[in-house]
């Protein structure tokens, strides 16, 4: 498939049939997350791949019972820094620096700048701000399932501070920002998959200038 | 180019050489955002394409004169909604009711429990919230670049206020999120070329449960 196709073929699946996904699947997909860009490079999240049946369950009611939570076949969270600190920033350039084999002092004036810039920032805003750079990753790795044949349901209503509690992000300093169950659709069961793909037409959505 | 060697090809350009990109090639970057999944299908964005080198030139200032501002061939602005209004949220399920042929009333339920939660937010995470999806699309138009091999410059970091009142936004109702220069690397200028991508370690992205 390319591009559009997938984008077209994809959908929220609401049934999902159980089968597992293969890990050569699942590593070009999270590696797609991986290589996703962020502001600076920050990368301020991880990801959390949850196979484990027990902790599907106690997710489930935290997410409405929706089925694909127990019925995929992986279940990824993205997990976000829960704010920038001196350390955190720190830790990524002087990673960056000795990975290119550069002095660690060599981005100091532009980390700086970045520093000053971001703790201005409010909790909240500093929150909005890493988790946004956490949705271009989700958006990527949406794409790359959909390029795999992979089918998804992206999340984001979902009860965050019990979800956080039981994976204990509290305690790393993480926040969760968005889920994707990975999976295959169950066509037969799906209420959604024959439903046409609606968006604002191209007319409305794009302006030439 | 597969998935992962176009996300390992792609970098935050820091050079461009002024050459055009196909109207081929950018009507499926486009397509490819306009694709993107959001949240319960709002779509809570429009995209503006900048290709009139006066409009590029205004925007260079604001945006800290990043060469590639006016060295792109076609400059991209998310321009998202300013908050979620019952119009809006009415329209976009008016309008996918009506396309796939059902009845207006079809999703009430639905959309009156997604209003009561998203104006439960205030002001500035309604703003967050909204700005988000522009992000999930964002992700997705650099990977379709990428796709494309067509380089791309993501920009986050711009007067945000200068930019909206030049393209007319407050009247319609719109602040920018992002901006992506699409044109095509200037190796031997580009400082950033050959620098190795970095992304932080398989081991301390990804958790599995």
């Amino acid at each position: 498939m390319d591009l559009i196709q997938a984008l077209n073929w994809r959908y929220a699946t609401k049934k999902m049939n159980g089968t597992a996904v293969s890990d050569e699947k699942i590593e070009k997909i999270l590696e797609a997350a991986r290589l996703a860009p962020t502001s600076s490079g920050l990368q301020p999240f991880q990801i959390f791949v949850i196979t484990d049946p027990t902790i599907k369950a106690q997710i489930s009611p935290i997410a409405y019972n929706q089925s694909q939570i127990t019925d995929s076949s992986h279940l990824i969270v993205f997990a976000a820094w829960d704010q920038y600190t001196n350390e955190r920033i720190d830790s990524r350039f002087d990673y960056t620096n000795t990975f290119r084999g550069l002095p660690l002092d060599t981005t100091n004036e532009y980390k700086n700048q970045l520093k000053a810039q971001l703790f201005a920032l409010d909790t909240f805003a500093q929150a909005a701000h890493i988790a946004k750079q956490s949705y271009i990753a989700f958006g990527i790795l949406l794409m790359a399932a959909a390029l795999e044949s992979v089918d998804a349901t992206p999340m984001e209503g979902f009860d965050k501070e019990a979800l956080d509690n039981l994976l204990g992000f509290p305690e790393k300093g993480l926040k969760s920002t968005t889920m994707v169950a990975l999976g295959y659709r169950d066509a037969s069961q799906d209420w959604l998959v024959n439903m046409a793909k609606v968006r604002t037409p191209k007319d409305q959505f794009i302006t030439k200038l």
